[in-house]
């Protein structure tokens, strides 16, 4: 750690204190921004020393910032990212394993480790922070949060790092469902207007197949909660339903969205890295041997199947269709187990499993902590379609609320 | 200009022979790479000597330049762009105006001046560009080329210089339609799948009086030949009828769009020019004093207005419908005439009021050469619904050819 001053259990970098610029429906609450945006005069890390020295501070913030300080919101710190924000894990080799509240000896996922350990700590109420391959939804269901990615390109990313432009996207987590409704809503430019309940409510049946049976078992309990509240049934649905083909859930990563984020990320932070050499984590060193390995041009076609799976998907959500799964398929794992191939691989390839689905559709996402197991978190979450962000959110909390 | 060397009629800053790297749907065909995205090996300026400067080479194409090498075409050279791509005017201080080869005594548009300058003077068959507030509609019409900005974010921007996250796009500039189509369907990763023809082609009443009254006579022509060839009668609208309130076509740029470009750019190159004070040419000094003295939290209004007229403009896009307009509302400015606020403004408003309209609503639009006025080009619009890319290709050869 190159900082051993920097206790990292909350989460923070730096503590702020940045007064609303004007007031509205964020009126009182606490935010922190993950350190890859943009905060005027602070250095933006992307999680990295070497990034952070190699760059100077911006002199504005990212818009998103701006649009939640201006809704009344108080910024209250800058909050770990893992490096280059490419995890899924939280454990930063330079800034520390942020505290998961609610399982302590566990991972707080990643790579919005510290906006999750700020909101679950206690210290804001919400954190701006980023979502690619699972960024917000795996810490918001490792550590019992609300979390949600919009629809691809909803929310500008004037002054966030440039990292995967075909897949990343601005979101919050949260501690309570209203603040990440009224967040999002800010973010979103959301007009109000009514939103209609949803009527059809499917259970993704591949992904509770790559769940631990513990898993699934508390879906079960969730989903009858779900048809109390809202007197619609959930109906089983299989992956090649939705697609309209004999298809496997897990073509969306292997086949699609996992080659379509290792190219755009050469194409980013890669190009800087090859350009100036430098200082890498161990982590993510070994991670990045995968990306310098890889072929771009052999992959073009599983990127072309990403464009085709984004229509057979986007063709089965009605605008009152919801599909829920579990967002992670297991718990956290405990800290510093990820430390062979084969505990990595058993966390990333089934995470990526379900997490792929909403990003090869671009669809706006939401966990949210209605499920325990073993003591421990793990989110159930819902999926509308593309830009039926104001949707989700109302069915969301008409779900579960 | 820094480097008298350059010869910059054909918009050529390097010429080069990069072969296909497969062959494909674009064998034979030549192209053309704008000079804000990357070949691997080359620096990438931006239309900056100054940013060329301090940045290395990237070791990656762009995707987009991977594709289309993928296809079967060939690379031929690096063309000019304006400094920063922040003009629609084609004059760089740096590089020279290059040519308009079908009005060799005017300016050829910007900012994808070397695009279009190297496919009208025959260099290539079509040229990677990109496109914000109309940097490939306006050289489109003013050179009398093929040009289509896609739908916002249907083609990747991995590679390309960030400009406006929420406006810029990837798109091609040709000299025939069918080059403009292979190669586009081959940056959208279209799958082949029939099309159906357009039923309601609309001509936007408020684009026509923004336009000379020359203009507006030609495109009187063009709509008699469009409707001879489908058989559609080409029906008047008003913009208040596409978003269904009462309101004038210029919001969409004066009090939408645009302060959500300039917003964009402050936390792109703006942050980058504050904190590295470069050397900036006169023309984009002058733009840049606006852009520093924008104030970003008062704009917000506007920003959120972007997200409403997107909406609006989108719930009148049927799956059958097209919308039809001048691409600029004059033919262009004489070379060395933008040298008044006068001058500059009586090109550039009008202009923008005509581009901001698929700007705001994320919408796809083709330029077709199909006008002249006093033996100068001006190019006819097609503007088709959110991610109906292919629909508007295969609209725009049952139209016009």
């Amino acid at each position: 750690m190159l900082n051993p001053a920097i206790d990292p259990s909350e989460g923070l970098i730096e503590q702020l204190d940045l007064a609303p610029l004007r007031k509205g429906p964020l009126d009182g609450l606490r935010f922190t921004v993950k350190d890859n945006i943009d905060l005027a005069g602070y250095k933006t890390s992307y999680g990295s020393p070497a990034w952070r020295d190699a760059h100077p501070a911006p002199v504005h913030n990212a818009l998103c910032v701006d649009q939640v300080l201006a809704a009344g919101a108080r910024c209250v710190g800058k909050v770990v990212a893992d490096e280059f924000t490419y995890s899924l894990d939280g454990e930063s080799f330079y800034f520390g394993t942020p505290r998961n509240a609610k399982a302590p000896d566990r991972v707080p996922g990643g790579s919005s480790s510290g906006s999750a350990a700020s909101v679950a700590n206690g210290l804001a109420d919400f954190s701006l922070c980023t979502d690619s391959g699972g960024s917000i939804r795996v810490p918001a269901s490792l550590c019992g949060l609300w979390g949600m990615r919009p629809s691809l390109h909803r929310i500008s990313e004037a002054g966030v790092l440039p990292f995967q432009p075909s897949v990343s996207t601005v979101g919050a987590l949260a501690d309570r469902f209203d603040v990440l409704d009224a967040a999002m809503r800010v973010l979103l430019n959301s007009s109000v207007s009514p939103m209609p309940s949803p009527k059809r409510i499917f259970v993704l049946q591949d992904a509770l197949e790559v769940a631990d049976s513990a898993v699934r078992d508390k879906v079960g309990d969730a989903l009858d909660r779900i048809a109390g509240n809202t007197g619609v049934a959930v109906e089983p649905v299989r992956f090649s339903e939705i697609v309209g083909e004999e298809c496997e859930l897990k073509v969306c990563n292997l086949n699609g969205l996992r080659d379509l984020q290792t190219a755009e990320f050469q194409s980013t932070v890669g190009n800087w890295i090859e350009a100036c050499k430098p200082e890498l984590g161990f982590t993510f060193s070994m991670a990045y041997g995968n990306v310098q390995r890889f072929d771009r041009i052999a992959a073009l076609d599983n990127m072309a199947r990403c464009e085709r799976l984004f229509r057979q998907i986007n063709a089965f959500f009605a605008p009152d269709t919801v599909v829920c799964f579990p967002t992670t398929p297991k718990i956290a794992p405990r800290k510093g187990s990820l430390n062979t191939l084969e505990a990595v691989m058993d966390f990333y390839d089934p995470t990526m499993t379900l997490t792929a689905f909403s990003g090869v559709a671009r669809l706006p996402e939401i966990s949210t902590p209605l499920m325990t197991v073993d003591d421990c978190p793990v989110g159930l979450s819902f999926v509308a379609g593309h830009y039926q962000d104001e949707f989700l959110l109302s069915s969301v909390r008409e779900m579960t609320c």
